[in-house]
């Protein structure tokens, strides 16, 4: 593999978006009634997941191994949803917080695999997945319906982050402006769905 | 690790393997009534799967990552599955297409891990999750009971296949055609299942 | 990366954690009137489900590729869970030789993690992810309510085995006497909750 050409999104927004993704993880486990000790797991799964398969998959140590912020900020969002009532989480603010972390690890995770040599295409489901795949691995865990499931325009939103990401590297524009306009396109188009309730249409052939 | 002796299975084979593979993915999506998004996710996982758990156990990059075709063959899987009614693919063609992907995927599993310098026992269990695990993970994402728990002989050609090709191999005949006879005794296996009905015994000793 | 600087732990010790974690897959396989593959399928993936994780996220290529022991204990555990009435097995002791096993591999999964050069609390969440991600990836598959979902003693010994082996090694005191009592305190303190049935309290903060 190349060596790695730094992703250039904020080490800031990095850390939101793990703490994002880890307190809707913390949350499912607090409204199942956990323990401490399976609000932090579901934090963990659900923050460093996406991320963590997106590095296997490239081939490298997972990037939570050696990053002194990431663990922490996970055990400090278990510790908030465990001190706090779950009622003042069930809000639209969650949901915001939600799409802004989605589309900034779409982003992310198209850059990181570009940078390691991977192809476009590949790159892009990647980012995807990078977005995703915490929550599938929380909610197979936790045995819930899989957020893959729900007709939400949700993957798609990752997805448009991915690709304009992929198409402004491959345009030559790969600094942090392009990655800002990827971001927010998915960020939009998330947030579209969750204002007007966008829903992709289900497969329906049964003739 | 040792650089890779490329498994010699044509590429074209390998291909339409990963094809059927998605297509059953993409077929149980369309069966929930998913949107296309999802449909691609699942033809994604379903037929990259069982090779990825393969790489990542070994050490390497996801195979798919620098192939640029396996993405294009996923998503025209999608495609096709999307603009069809599911009906046409519910039949025995299917289950026989399977049982062929299954046959290649575990001689090509096997033969990639020895060519990695696995030892024999390690690497046939590596062919057996090639050509299983995406299988597994499709069914625990979806929800529905994994392909594990089935009697059919099914993981048994898989191991079938990938037993004979380490033998082959250790027996310095790791050529293309000792290949085909390990891929056909497999095939023919789950064949004679799917014909005869065949099944495993399972466990009955209650007292 | 840098060289493995070798754990410690006696590997018959571990094995003979592998073969127990082997054995409670190769049982649930058995209860719910599986096939010899599928027993043989779950001995897999719960014996090395955990390590697995472990060496893919700090990677490394899975461990039981090149250990030529590995495979056949698992193979050797579901054939004497095949052969046996699963009655006899339905005891106490099954439950504290998995908890010997849960504090060996806690113990054995951090001083690996570290001896890789992973960060403190990483390596501590690596070494509890070795002792569980097996047994979580057994009940996710066969479809039963997770461990994590238990208020049990478990993750939590674990845990205990895990911080005290990096604290010891912080310390400069990573030899085998210091693993020795980190996996004691963590074998003591799961035993203490199967005697005294310890939970965790729940999360109950609802108004």
């Amino acid at each position: 593999m190349t060596p790695p050409l730094l992703p250039a999104l904020p080490p800031l927004l990095d850390l939101a978006g793990t703490a994002v993704f880890a307190l809707t993880g913390a949350l499912i486990a607090a409204r199942l009634r956990q323990t401490f000790v399976t609000l932090c797991f579901f934090a963990l799964v659900t923050g460093v997941g996406g991320g963590s398969v997106r590095d296997v998959l490239i081939g490298v140590p997972a990037f939570w191994l050696r990053d002194p912020w990431v663990a922490p900020v996970i055990l400090a969002t278990a510790l908030v949803v465990w001190f706090t009532p779950h009622r003042i989480w069930d809000n639209r603010l969650l949901e915001w917080a939600d799409a802004a972390g989605l589309a900034a690890f779409a982003v992310l995770g198209t850059a990181k695999a570009l940078a390691f040599g991977v192809a476009p295409v590949p790159a892009v489901i990647l980012g995807v997945l990078t977005g995703c795949a915490g929550g599938i691995i929380r909610d197979v865990v936790a045995g819930v319906p899989s957020i893959m499931m729900r007709p939400d325009l949700y993957v798609t939103a990752a997805a448009l982050s991915a690709t304009l990401t992929a198409i402004f590297v491959y345009l030559g524009m790969g600094d942090w402006w392009s990655w800002a306009i990827a971001a927010c396109a998915g960020f939009a188009l998330r947030g579209a769905a969750l204002i007007w309730h966008l829903t992709l249409p289900a497969y329906s052939r049964d003739t």
